[in-house]
């Protein structure tokens, strides 16, 4: 997600600060407007430094680096995949261990994966791509944040993030082959 | 305010999920912003449920129906002008209820109420109306949230909700005739 | 901060409630952004009363006069250096104070500085200027955050307040001249 923040704010023409704010972002917008309704003190974002850390390190690299052939034609989807699967199971998680229903872990579980892209594109004056025209992003959060919540009320938390992410990541790759 | 959201998105022609997202943003975003500001546990939005379960309501009923005729064009001012006064008031009395003082009463009363269109608004890349152009609202949620100010000054809540939601639902739907 | 917020409001033809608004915003909108991703009780913008009255006295201000002429030209820039570097400081010590660790610090610290401007060119429909073309404030709140984080570390936090806003603002204004 970071990834793609950096990739797109080369094409806005943006300074060394605006990549790493849109990588910033992308990647954790999602969770940090998560933590922030779910108002259990400070975003996870903050609190683990690693996030910040990483996100920095994504933005540098796209940043100096441009990334393209073969290979990472091939990777890139699948890290995609899995970073979008990931996001869901975790907010949905945190959501339920909050002792919210199930329709607002549903509802945390894809806005930690999809509200970072929409914080993005809003900022670079866009009406988010997930809200129309691209669809495929939001299905497979909703599809992991599912089979996270029904996990839960078979009480088997732990397979159900397993099944989740696996879910969610393969739907989201096989669409877009 | 949802039913209001969900006609926008259909201008804009997003997809369902488009629709959906941009219903409860208009219906609860304000009351959303209002509860991450007041940082007291997860936003009302989401502790309970029946607020996300009505906007996925509204948004299905607008996105399956196309709601025109002379019926709707009379009842819909009404429910809109209640919604406003209705939001004004709940958001200013928990703005009360968290202790703080009338200006910031006010500020969060009136955020209540407008806030969630703003959001829409940003998101579909305009300039909110409410900021230029459409006073109407913003005047009316102003109005509603002073009287519930007034009234909670001379100790009469209760009142103050009642007086605070007709006078203002009443404004804005005579101001619009 | 809100003095520009309101100028830049005239621009764009917005009434005065849209001056209200973003004088609001542009000046305490990133420190309530702050607060919110730090989940600590309600922001301070709301709890303290002063915040709130003197954005609404410089929007008036700036809404009945028309502030220009040489004085203001000179004044105007030391002002908005100062509020920068004032903004850069508050924020990065109360992510300090908070028990986070020096990245996030520095994070909150150029949010609470820059973040108001951000989301009110966001509101007005533009890429925010501090992530392409204008990299001045951004900088200069870096720098003053960095400054406070490092006389934090050396157990000296009020001189490091001091520095840090007086290293942030004299740049800020140096750079610009």
């Amino acid at each position: 997600m970071a990834v793609l923040g950096g990739a797109l704010a080369r094409t806005h023409r943006l300074d060394a600060f605006g990549f790493v704010t849109l990588a910033i972002l992308s990647g954790m917008g999602g969770g940090m407007i998560r933590d922030a309704l779910l108002g259990q003190g400070p975003v996870a974002a903050l609190t683990d430094g690693a996030y910040l850390l990483t996100a920095l390190i994504a933005a540098a690299v796209i940043y100096l680096v441009r990334i393209e052939g073969r290979w990472w034609d091939r990777t890139w989807p699948v890290i995609d995949a899995l970073a979008l699967g990931c996001w869901a199971v975790v907010g949905t998680q945190k959501a339920l261990a909050a002792g919210l229903g199930w329709l607002p872990a549903l509802f945390l579980g894809t806005l930690t994966a999809v509200g970072g892209g929409a914080v993005r594109d809003v900022i670079l004056n866009k009406v988010p791509s997930i809200l129309g025209g691209n669809t495929l992003y939001a299905s497979c959060a909703i599809l992991a944040s599912g089979v996270v919540i029904a996990f839960g009320v078979l009480d088997l938390p732990t397979l159900g993030s397993l099944v989740g992410l696996v879910v969610g990541a393969t739907v989201c790759l096989v669409a877009r082959a």
